[in-house]
């Protein structure tokens, strides 16, 4: 059987135009000969649609796009996402569904059994599970059909498995010949080469092989990295389609030999293109063509510079550069080398004059207090008021350059530098902004040097640097890490060999800077934890 | 039997506090002479904790206080919820519960078993529900027990229940003599009475007495009237605590009378309570003593301001009206006024010099181009980073003053109005703002009459006025209320009535300022649908 794998990109809600790239998939796929094509969980709607679902003029229009796409399948089999009615009433309305289309209608429709509700995950709020399952016909061929979450539940690869049964066994024992995953399976740093171990111990497991499509692009935060993959019964990779971009191939069974396309080398290569394809998908499914960003003469915005520009063109960003009294001649003259290597326009807005009439303003209001972080916030919220003032001006998207560590510990000012749309390295530590940095460079300086070498500061008082108010990155980061992403205990994290006084003072400054976290823009997820919609804590709050 | 209700209102995990206060009335009680007090739902944790339930620590002390608490049961009965394990294993990993604790020690437990998992809820996200329910006993007499939703899918007074099965016909199947229902079941405008309703139904249709205990106060933006009610076996109230605040009273099943409490009266009355109750609660929660407003002449910070007052008090509370070129005499005169009337402190801080520095320092970049909403955008957000000053400065939570109109169509400026830690009205409709305005003055006059006459204007241009923009609040707020609250299409909406053009403008303006509310600060939930929390849509998104 020839398998065509359809890596389609979809934007949440955007019903036609997805519709209209899985077509144009289907026809390509008959073309060449394929007997089959298979589309991402949900493909019609884009993943995740969130409570879009609940307007009930979406989901009926998916139904119509379904049919549209049934009727595309005289002479070839489809298999595609998309949202049923959970015809039994009640609530949750809906079913995660895929449907089998062939000889112009829908011949088969599969619901997802396992339903994550967890991190950005509700599935609970929208859908219904499925009771039971059973393979689908094909040609002959007893295909056993499933979505995401419903392959992730092995008890020969998972020593604790999430939910009490695996669909996919009892696919297995009712006949599969064959396995069909469709999934929208986000991009977390280390997790593509986790699946693929995993995917493959499901085809070697059950001796048949395994065709796993994914959802590739992103959508708000929430990135997806394709890398659709199909295993032989030994479990083996015999077909993979491209990692952060769409893509088309045909898995034949009966061949020698698929495309395997190769993965980004190194997780900071898989992560740097992550964030080029994020930017990107965000920028282009909000309308938006250009960028602005304040370019510091620091490192976080010397990345993000360097990803939108690999994102967009450098044609498409520019920089601005802010300078107060406490600005270094040395941060001017790395925003303008910064500039210069990637081509990007800066424009110099000195933020002085400005200020001193805040500091007038205030005089009274302030008389008899010392000056305090209030001052270093008002440069901060000045510079966001520029930026945001181009973007208003021009159309341009301000991205935001604030990077984990800062959002985690609250090294940061609201309405300040926390500034923009979109948080371009919001789910990336400070240490990693290093290693992307490298990555950057790879080939020839980009980044300046001077950027890379100069301890990190916010320039917002005399000689001031991250280090006279936080640990050192190397430090921070790790207990990060333990308390954020793998939701550690205190205690968990002083017995992992950290300093207990630190330990209390980092997890201090987390829980204290919620509300600024509540308040910032999307970021752009590569974690197993990133702050936003995923991680969901009150702020008004008594736990310490 | 002699009940009495422990109406508590608990801080999101502070669970040494949540179980001081439980164990002082559990001594009340004890002192009073009752036989059983009930607690709400998750007491010990209060509600809801959101993700605080994924740290161990936060589980295990629960149960460390829940033990502690079971051994203040020596000479009586205690229900209380609390949070326990899934011991079966897997995810979710806990259930809601609810002990019921006698002797020193807890003699039985019950699970939730109908997990609200839509609008604010997450409830599968964290707990498993109930397999089965049955009654526990107490003295002899068998009760049944449940657990908010529990109470809420009775077939004889909903149209089209929500879920398969309802526990408490179960429950008294299985010879429940008596009901108790604990509860942390939000406020929303109308519903008490509502509630009443559904309550009474289920205790005449069985035929036995029932109480109901909910929680009071706010955490962070959700809200908890409590009125906490006991029913006869008619569905007759013969006893009822207090709203919007802690209250202890005890149900004789024995008795001629209890004290039965009233109700604010009226909708506007009730609102006006809870916003009060919020306020007070969100910034006590937070650890804040004082606040700011930004007083601009107009409706809606001087209602912000009214309601401040009489949450935190005269003192406590700072009004600051920042002047510009396009600021009125008569704004002035009216923010003067106000202040007086609620007896608050007014800065005045002209903004006008800062802000002709922004377009001095802005002249390069602007050069050739009109003016837009960008000069209007700027002086929004100068008045946001004065207040934000003044907050970092002396430790004043700034209240942010947008209402439901605004924010729904976007007429407010990120960074700027829309800055601030609460938004206090961010879910009161422009049309109800006046109703509240007309409640503040229903004894004297607090609101200045020419604040309540004038057309809205957020002055930021020569003679601006809303309906420059926007179409009369009359018009815009009922389909606001389709759209966003009754989740109506397009269709529904200009079925009901409405000019076609206008809905679809206006369906428009809210779909493309998602990133803003995105942004906001919290707001305090009254209606069916607050933005915030609740209401999760994606950014980047293609319906239309």
């Amino acid at each position: 059987m020839k398998i065509a794998l359809a890596q389609v990109n979809p934007t949440v809600g955007d019903l036609e135009n997805n519709t209209r790239r899985i077509l144009a998939f289907v026809k390509r796929a008959r073309d060449e000969g394929a007997d089959l094509v298979v589309c991402p969980e949900m493909a019609i709607v884009g993943y995740p649609p969130m409570d879009l679902l609940l307007k009930k003029a979406l989901v009926k229009k998916n139904l119509e796009k379904l049919e549209e796409i049934a009727r595309a399948s005289a002479n070839i089999g489809i298999v595609c996402g998309f949202v049923s009615r959970n015809e039994a009433g009640g609530a949750p309305l809906l079913h995660n569904s895929a449907a089998l289309c062939h000889g112009g209608k829908v011949v088969a429709t599969v619901h997802k059994s396992l339903l994550p509700t967890y991190d950005i995950f509700d599935e609970r709020r929208y859908f219904e599970p499925s009771v039971g399952v059973k393979p689908v016909e094909f040609q002959g061929v007893k295909i056993g059909l499933s979505i995401c979450e419903d392959i992730w539940n092995d008890r020969t690869f998972w020593p604790r498995p999430m939910y009490p049964h695996d669909p996919i066994e009892d696919l297995v024992a009712r006949g599969a010949e064959i396995l069909i995953n469709i999934s929208a399976s986000p991009f977390v740093v280390g997790r593509p080469e986790m699946k693929a171990r995993m995917l493959a111990n499901v085809a070697r497991r059950h001796k048949i092989p395994l065709v796993a499509v994914n959802q590739v692009g992103g959508n708000t935060g929430i990135l997806f990295e394709g890398g659709s993959t199909c295993f032989n019964s030994k479990g083996e990779v015999v077909a993979r389609a491209k990692s952060f971009e769409e893509d088309f191939l045909i898995f034949d069974t009966e061949a020698a030999s698929c495309p395997v396309r190769s993965w980004p080398h190194g997780d900071a290569a898989m992560l740097y293109a992550a964030l080029v394809m994020g930017t990107r998908d965000y920028m282009r499914k909000c309308g938006f063509k250009t960028a602005v960003i304040g370019v510091s003469g620091g490192i976080d915005s010397a990345l993000v510079a360097a990803i939108a520009v690999d994102a967009l063109g450098a044609e498409s960003v520019f920089g601005v550069f802010m300078p107060s009294r406490y600005s270094s001649e040395r941060s001017r003259d790395d925003a303008l080398a910064l500039a210069r290597n990637l081509g990007i326009g800066l424009r110099i807005i000195s933020i002085e004059n400005i200020f001193k009439k805040y500091l007038d303003a205030l005089k009274g209001a302030f008389k008899g207090r010392d000056e305090d972080v209030t001052e270093e916030n008002i440069q901060a919220r000045i510079r966001g008021n520029v930026l945001m003032a181009m973007s208003n001006k021009f159309g341009d998207l301000v991205l935001a350059t604030g990077n984990k560590s800062e959002l985690a510990v609250g090294y940061c000012t609201l309405y300040g530098d926390m500034s923009g749309g979109l948080t371009v390295i919001g789910d990336v530590p400070k240490t990693t902004v290093y290693e992307l940095a490298g990555h950057v460079n790879r080939e020839r300086e980009i980044i300046p040097a001077g950027i890379l070498k100069k301890p990190p500061s916010a320039e917002l008082r005399p000689n001031q640097t991250d280090q006279d108010t936080l640990p050192p990155y190397e430090e921070l980061d790790p207990i990060l890490k333990l308390y954020i992403e793998e939701s550690a205990d205190r205690d968990e994290i002083v017995a992992r060999g950290h300093d207990a006084r630190l330990v209390d003072r980092v997890l201090k400054m987390v829980d204290r800077n919620e509300y600024k976290r509540r308040q910032a823009a999307p970021c752009l997820r590569v974690t197993a934890k990133a702050f936003g919609f995923g991680r969901r804590f009150p702020i008004a709050q008594g736990w310490r």
